[in-house]
């Protein structure tokens, strides 16, 4: 088999990172973690759409300023959201002065952003550059699904998509956490098509990606103190837990998924929990990365989960393809 | 200024490239060119989407078979389009069982990647990968503006959207073409709001990555035998030479823009030209990298235009974004 795997000579370090939430993120398990909330999911704007571009602007100037960088001390930007043509990171990062490299990876996108940003830290092209990515549950919800005044019902398998965003700042300078091995996503296609049932599509794609991982690196899933899956949700990450038991591969205890526990799922009501690329990027830069930085944690993999498919290509009848791509992060305190 | 500019250490070859195009790009001035066309678009498929994934999947398999390659030859692939989601990428290029990234830079999107792709194979983390991006007349039309049975009129300024895809395989191995620098584009917004004129959008970035340019190497338009733009059309490449020159940038006699020159634009009624990620993508595979490849040109700018918007965004006021990522295209021929 051929090694996908890339293990960095020169460790980047994830210099700094920050999230902003909507009100059902705040009033969630994790709501405590977050930088920044809001309490009408609008941050000021007239529309859903320009509330998701604040959110990209304020998680990473807070990123930034944490750090005590400005935009300019970027050398590239690496972001993406779920809106058609990814419109919300272009416009909510265009005060930023900054190479602008856009990527789109459904749900996974954060994680695709931080394996490109590491690559090129490790290789010295850049010396610094930031991951944003976000996920707005209206504009979601009107774009894929239903405008909300409709009232649709959902699934049970169905999933919410996070109010939120994420930012991270890749760099060579130093730091609590570094990124120390990454493995990008294949795309898995085994013939879902209800597009109330992403967990069911992504899962495959987060044990082919895992798989791949342990064969691979040679570790196992107890080197490590958390498996971290982006939004497979209640269904999907029941199926992922059931493919590794029925393929040797003991995850019990290690596997945790960034949409069933940023909401009380049952409290909130939330039927499978959240999604969106804002799911995995505000959990990891407010709950997992802090808990590697104090020492709470030593090493985890973490790796984000997405569906890709848009209503036309379901509608078509075509499937919904999953990808999941893994990022190895190590704390540096011993 | 801070310097964005990136000269390869071990400049990364093209091995091989390969175009796909329909029949209006056939029918045009670069018709010849192109490694394979379809007469009546659909390349055999049920409907506009499905045939945009066909050219994907041909234009990557024409430039693997070209270099004696298979799809397990790559180390990653970097993909692109238009359509909502880029489900054309991911659903065209399933087969190759090869980690994707999706990426999203509008019409600029084929530069995009092979930025990453020859940043990457420079670094030394791939020894090979692929860059495919495509569009298509029939379903960009129906997403962006009228469904084709409405029949809407076109305004002067507007651009025809190519139906085709190209693909590009930069590696290590060799060749007679080399990716020797590339300037990754920032997002440039002037408060164009026409969605009927993107090359004036597209236009500033153009400039705005091209001085940069020409500031950061120390080098002159006179250095290169062509400058190449992406899609600016009829429109923008005015605005493009206008602002050039009142800058003291004199680019006169070197400026070629893909859009403008695929189409007969007067003989085949396309109004500013053609435009889109099949655009610079099929051009530059088919016409620009064989002339490199032959010794006919030694060394050009190669820079894809893209125009960062969704009937959305523009619907909602917002104005349209335009970014252009350049590179350096020499021949290693003496």
């Amino acid at each position: 088999m051929k090694k996908d795997l890339i293990v960095f000579d020169t460790p980047p370090y994830v210099e700094s990172c920050a999230s902003v939430v909507g009100r059902h993120e705040h009033e969630g398990l994790l709501g405590e973690c977050f930088d920044i909330h809001g309490d009408d999911d609008r941050f000021g704007m007239s529309t859903w759409e320009k509330a998701e571009e604040e959110m990209q602007r304020m998680a990473l100037n807070t990123a930034l300023a944490k750090a005590k960088l400005k935009s300019e001390d970027l050398d590239a930007i690496f972001a993406g959201d779920l809106i058609n043509q990814c419109t919300c990171s272009a416009q909510g990062l265009l005060t930023a002065d900054v190479p602008f490299f856009g990527i789109y990876g459904a749900c996974s996108t954060a994680a695709e952003g931080l394996i490109l940003a590491s690559m090129l830290v490790d290789a010295g092209h850049f010396s610094r550059a930031a991951v944003v990515t976000s996920s707005h549950n209206c504009s979601s919800e009107r774009q894929f699904r239903f405008p909300l005044e409709y009232g649709g019902q959902r699934t049970p398998t169905s999933q919410w998509t996070v109010t939120g965003a994420g930012a991270f700042i890749v760099s060579s300078a130093g730091g609590a956490v570094r990124i120390t091995e990454a493995l990008p996503g294949k795309t898995v296609d085994m013939g879902v098509c209800d597009a109330n049932n992403m967990g069911a599509a992504m899962a495959p794609a987060a044990y082919d990606t895992l798989s791949r991982y342990f064969k691979q690196s040679g570790n196992a899933p107890d080197d490590f103190d958390m498996i971290i899956t982006g939004d497979l949700g209640a269904e999907g990450i029941s199926i992922l837990s059931e493919m590794c038991a029925e393929h040797g591969m003991n995850c019990s205890g290690k596997l945790y998924d960034c949409g069933v526990h940023i909401y009380d799922i049952k409290g909130q009501d939330m039927h499978s929990g959240g999604s969106g690329c804002g799911c995995f990027a505000s959990v990891t830069a407010s709950y997992i990365i802090p808990r590697i930085a104090k020492g709470e944690m030593k090493s985890v993999l973490a790796m984000a989960t997405g569906a890709l498919m848009s209503p036309l290509s379901v509608q078509q009848g075509e499937s919904i393809i999953g990808i999941a791509h893994l990022l190895r992060i190590d704390g540096t305190v011993k």
